[in-house]
């Protein structure tokens, strides 16, 4: 079932509570990139950022304002967003900077979006030197991090698909076929269970899972592999990402200890969420259980990131992470162990923040399942 | 036929060469981000850009060192260009941009990817107050602007593809089809003939095509629409970009007659193509031809746009752009006319500038081609 799009009211409501939120933080205002801030706000995205500059100039007690090329201002009259927006359009040959200037306070301290261009920003800064920026992920990090019910729903649904894949991949012959053909199979399933978007389909077998970012290679998978399965990406919107470590045939010990210590640390993380438990808290209970059991070295990453609009997004579950859990918030715990050359384990599910404590979007077994 | 890859030596080069041009620029060094930039200095390309910073520095006198999440060292080491670099890695809870410092000048100047994320430069400049940036259209426009032989070749290539592509459409029937199905078709040839990647399928009929970023839509063809098309991607890693606009069924008056002005201020712009003239005077020729007709409203774009490991970099073709001309630079000459609501013609052929003036990389016929 298709939920219903979101309205010019929604974006409107939004961009009102972005404002509001930027000058609690001591902003005179927010400058919005092409990207998911972008596609939160006003639920517009160009069809490709070029260097050309597109950016939404909110501030507290202005018309929101999204300046773009004339080449691109009928898609953006197309936007969701775009009835409560004003449109200020600017050509090839004009200084977009000078356009965007008279929008800002010329000593004012924006927020600008982590992945606006640096290009844009150094422009920016050129033509208001009087003006200071912070990128949102320091200086308003959960904009985007408390999700609505109807946000909530939609990351439920996209769990829902992920499990759904995975469930179906345990179906499938893994030994003898290359990572790359599993990944195929995962990136078709997401597909199938009404995801539009694929963003990463990992398959890391044997020595390949202890690269946490490995993706899915040439390798043929073999019969004793532990094979490290992550893959997510976005349905109607909003994203999923789950992790499961299955193995082709029998574990051995090590195996099984190694993935049973995993399972521990995430359960451990998973229960520890509570409104109020600070993000670096989630990470310090999941890495206390590898620790302790020795492998403290091989855990090579943080905890767990959030997750909405996109895959990867603030609040991070690290150390040094001091923000608090609110109910609505939405991010993987996803403990991993990788032994060099060997095999790597790991195990996430998306965690949403309940007044009563933590509810898992995925579902699925946790056990080493043995796969063929 | 695959052309041989470029290898560590030819990286190493081209490093060595972006050095110099820093040097010679005035800049302490170059800042490069993951994108094209990084890509044509390294051949690393991370399997997706996030938050976490990966930056390659170049220095002249030092050795050029590529900045990595530890996650992806592993990626990054197998890079083509990795054998000449040294690898700094960070993990998860350390400050990238202080592992960064102590490879920069502390009041140096540099230039940084146009791409980079905001939030990195911020990073930067808090780590290094006294360091200032540009990027790198502003500080070395022409970094990758000069093609050498073999990158020449490739473009080459790339422009034959996607003139094959076009030959093959014009035998297709677009009358009763949407737009989205001819966009479809052209991709599908695009890689057929050997892309391996699809920026763009311009397909914009009727007045579609007014709009000149008009991707393609729902629109159904009829008997009687102008059809602008305008298609192109990488292949080998080298872009094409070529445009052509037909007519379903004969053309009128009006549609012959803006037709044949736009070809008349193409092969204007294409004709002016010499070493030494500056780009924005390939603007100016093709732009006054089709002012002197009285349409010079309706040119609403800068007349090209560089192409190389993208399909849209510097050079630009546009008023203010006093770069001299190079043999070896490569991109487009694309004049337009728009008429709002009714109908757009556009013509476009990558241009290599040779010692005897412009070489174009398409070669399909011009004139209104009518289709079905």
């Amino acid at each position: 079932m298709t939920p219903a799009p979101f309205t010019a009211d929604d974006y409107k409501a939004r961009m009102e509570r972005a404002a509001t939120s930027a000058a609690d933080a001591g902003l005179a205002g927010l400058l919005v990139a092409p990207g998911p801030d972008l596609v939160w706000l006003t639920g517009y995205q160009p069809t490709a950022t070029t260097e050309r500059l597109t950016l939404l100039v909110l501030a507290p007690g202005q018309e929101p304002t999204l300046v773009v090329p004339t080449l691109e201002a009928p898609d953006a009259e197309r936007a969701p967003g775009a009835p409560v927006l004003t449109l200020r359009d600017w050509t090839d040959g004009m200084d977009p900077y000078s356009v965007t200037a008279p929008l800002l306070e010329v000593n004012g301290r924006f927020g600008v979006s982590d992945n606006a261009w640096a290009m844009h920003l150094l422009g920016l800064q050129q033509a208001l030197p009087g003006t200071s920026y912070a990128s949102l992920t320091e200086s308003l990090p959960m904009l985007r991090a408390v999700k609505d019910a109807h946000e909530l729903e939609r990351l439920a649904a996209a769990g829902a698909a992920a499990d759904a894949a995975y469930e179906e991949i345990l179906k499938v012959r893994f030994s003898g076929r290359k990572e790359l053909d599993l990944a195929a199979d995962l990136a078709d399933l997401l597909r199938q269970f009404g995801h539009s978007q694929v963003d990463f389909t990992v398959v890391g077998s044997g020595p390949n899972g202890a690269n946490p970012h490995h993706e899915a290679g040439e390798r043929t998978i073999e019969n004793g592999d532990m094979v490290v399965l992550d893959f997510g990406g976005l349905k109607h919107g909003y994203g999923s990402d789950t992790s499961r470590t299955v193995h082709v045939g029998e574990p051995d010990a090590e195996e099984q200890k190694v993935h049973a210590l995993v399972r521990e640390a995430q359960n451990a993380g998973c229960a520890a969420v509570q409104p109020g438990i600070a993000c670096q808290e989630i990470d310090r209970v999941a890495r206390a259980v590898i620790d302790e059991a020795g492998y403290g070295a091989y855990f090579i990453h943080r905890t767990g990131h959030g997750i909405g609009v996109t895959t990867h997004e603030p609040p991070y579950m690290i150390e040094g992470e001091e923000q608090p859990l609110v109910p609505g918030m939405c991010f993987s715990v996803e403990p991993g162990v990788y032994l060099p050359g060997r095999f790597g384990v790991r195990i996430e599910d998306i965690v949403t923040v309940t007044e009563e404590g933590g509810h898992r979007l995925n579902s699925t077994a946790r056990e080493l399942a043995i796969v063929e």
